[in-house]
């Protein structure tokens, strides 16, 4: 067993971890990074990434069986599934090879096992790492990121079993695809699958135990996804309980109530998506002064845990549990410990996006939320059948909508559904961080013609001067 | 002959012209619309719309002819020009209608004619209106805004000739599509219209005179632009003059001049894109004080001509000649004219898009502009290729570059190059309208894994501080 002395270690490569990691390095710290699995996490192995190439491929899949409107025509449209998952998994794999280049160029330390604190010895923090359940190092730091991430959370009885019950490891695996799916949960994870899977032909329906799918998302917002997606063909089951589980050769059978009323729904595979669980065990936290509450430690805005010198960043801390909100605190806690300044962020500044067709993207309060929170609203909408780009591109199904605080003009939220919200939501996202109100967004000019503009509209609407409605 | 009293007359029905008359009228005004062809002008009906349905068509083909990537296969891929170019026309024609409507809707009299200053009567403004050369209606109103665009400039022996040589018009509605073509001058519409050519099959020449092509964006922007192109197959000749043009019968010969070597480039259609010149002519301006500067009407901030009370908005008055510039002075100048405050718009808040592939998006100043300016700069530059989403879809080919004050941190520029960047860039003109600086920018959380995370990436960049690079 050797010992080595760093300046900050970081247990876990996820987005928050290595991204930390290098930022710190760039600040001129002495750096080690201790990753069981693969560099880049769940997000970059198996989330955000390699979801968005599947999803790129099933709007492939969509294009091809609607070229007529455009003009063109193919016969015998075909695709090779195995290719399909291939070219996912490919992408993954070349973004990790990415992420340890990335830590070699910053001459980060990277140590593969399984990263535990340890302790402290002479005022330094002690992390050990074990491999294959062996203690092969021990290394100090002052300052130890904590960035463990999380797993799926089970339901009694749909745990994956590799075949007919699927987390989001084997969604993403599949080695045919089934001709029927149950999604069970209707976050950004189980409708993403709902829509790659729909999109490449299966048919798909989705239960969720709350009123409406998305549930964090604006309520508008949420019933205009619900109608699109119930217009591809979806079934979608809100307000259901699942009752008895049963499993045949190759096929399911939940028993899904809606209502007091019961009914059976027999599919191929179901993908069970109903949330997260911090990765917390086995990692030290036992006799520390660190609080775990509901499987997340607890953290200040700075992500500082009980225990001086040990952050927690990440999906292991507080929500929302994004990668981006990991990376960003990443960078936030190096610059810390590198004793630079630093603003915490605000959660209301953290966008969220969800990548199925339409997509649907927001920042800030919900409508709800904003008024629960006291408010007078001023409230825009704007259509994107009101929008020249959309028409031209054919993607006219979409929506913006805007919540402004009456009393002075600041954007209290800011929700999208439709083509390529995901990569347009950062515009209201930099009006919020900058603090601006509707008289900048107001005044900017969004050019023309993209579906961006649906963005101005719908600020002018909420102040009833919408041009193209 | 008819008289009847408006509160402001708006000479020409373009984006410029329809988005004065509906926000005059929203401001409770009484509005008419003098237009002699459709209502939505050039940029509805034979320019920004109309070629973004035909770009739609040759991104389509483009991915058509790379399924192979994505774990797809077609046979006997093809498609229908005339259907193509069909549904363009049909896109334009429906947004001319919604024009049509959003007029009626806001009781704006919309009269079909072809409309000019005449002159004034007890104080108001008087505005003729012919039809077929015959006066029919006489117009008064306090306030007239003209709005009456532009048109394609010709060079002596490319005179568009409804055969060979083509200007934007012809171009746009192609009965087949041709074997090669020049296309001469690379602004915005030449570019795109090689661009929509190039990937539907022909062969494309660019010509430009200048020594590289879209020669008002950033030099380095500019370069990788045309590496993109060329390595699609375009042929591209810069610092190039035109010498003598022999038609055949279904072909042009045109001598080409590059650093004196002169050569015959042989193309079955030209098309002539070397800019615009202002509708100046018979709008009565003649005996007037409104100054006219090379086809263009002399302004200040307000759109303001040396007439009182007359207004010039859009392609006729000062460059940018973009359509969000026309749109954004029509509010201006009917909210002046309403009596409410207004700011003028900073044409360096005014961004520039080029619909290509790759795309090209931009505001600010360039970097040779930055730093004629005087300033000390910061530049950061992040390549697409750095990017999970990029890579995932399959689109890595792109680059943001930002260029800050040293000084005091302000956005000076911002210049991208790749897929969708023509609906990002609007989150650097939020920040530049809002006066944000790098500190406001690099706290952003741009949301993962989406491509806008290049944005960030080159604000970072410019403070050594980029993450993935």
């Amino acid at each position: 067993m050797s010992t080595t002395q760093f300046d900050v270690i970081v247990i876990g490569g996820g987005p928050g971890g290595y991204v930390a990691a290098i930022r710190a390095a760039q600040l001129r710290l002495k750096v080690a990074v201790v990753e069981a699995a693969q560099l880049g996490g769940i997000c970059l192995n198996w989330g955000c990434i390699p979801t968005k190439a599947l999803l790129r491929a099933s709007e492939i899949n969509h294009m091809l069986h609607n070229l007529e409107e455009f003009g063109f025509a193919a016969d015998n449209v075909r695709f090779d599934f195995a290719k399909v998952v291939k070219r996912s998994r490919n992408v993954s794999a070349q973004l990790s090879a990415g992420v340890a280049h990335l830590l070699r160029k910053h001459k980060v330390t990277v140590i593969n096992g399984f990263g535990k604190l340890a302790g402290t010895q002479g005022g330094q923090r002690k992390v050990s790492v074990s491999t294959d359940g062996k203690d092969t190092t021990v290394l100090t730091a002052p300052n130890v990121i904590v960035a463990t991430g999380a797993r799926a959370r089970m339901l009694p009885g749909l745990e994956p079993d590799g075949k007919l019950v699927w987390s989001y490891r084997e969604a993403m695996v599949p080695t045919e695809l089934p001709r029927s799916l149950l999604v069970v949960g209707s976050g950004a994870i189980g409708v993403e699958f709902a829509s790659f899977y729909r999109n490449m032909g299966a048919d798909v329906t989705i239960v969720e135990v709350a009123e409406r799918i998305l549930p964090v998302e604006d309520a508008e917002i949420s019933a205009f996804a619900r109608k699109a997606l119930e217009k591809q063909g979806m079934k979608i089951l809100t307000g259901a309980r699942l009752g008895t589980i049963k499993k045949g050769d190759d096929s399911v059978t939940v028993e899904v109530t809606v209502g007091g009323k019961a009914q059976q729904v027999t599919v191929a595979r179901v993908i069970s998506a109903v949330g997260i669980v911090g990765n917390v065990e086995n990692i030290g936290l036992e006799g520390t002064a660190i609080k775990v509450d509901r499987t997340h430690i607890t953290v200040d805005p700075y992500c500082r845990t009980a225990e001086k010198g040990v952050f927690a960043i990440g999906d292991i801390a507080a929500p929302p549990w994004l990668a981006h909100k990991a990376s960003h605190e990443g960078v936030m806690v190096a610059e810390l410990i590198a004793g630079r300044s630093v603003h915490p962020i605000s959660p209301l500044n953290i966008p969220g996006c969800t990548y199925c067709r339409p997509q649907v993207a927001s920042v800030g309060m919900t409508e709800e939320k904003a008024k629960a929170a006291g408010y007078k609203l001023r409230v825009g909408r704007f259509p994107f059948i009101g929008n020249g780009k959309a028409i031209a591109m054919g993607e006219p199904e979409g929506m913006v909508k805007t919540i402004f605080d009456d009393a002075t003009g600041e954007l209290l939220g800011a929700h999208m559904v439709g083509p390529e919200v995901t990569e347009m939501i950062q515009g209201y996202v930099i009006a919020r961080t900058g603090e601006l109100t509707d008289a900048e967004l107001k005044e900017t000019v969004f050019p023309h013609p993209t579906i961006s503009e649906t963005m101005h509209e719908a600020v002018l609407a909420a102040y009833d001067g919408a041009l193209h409605i």
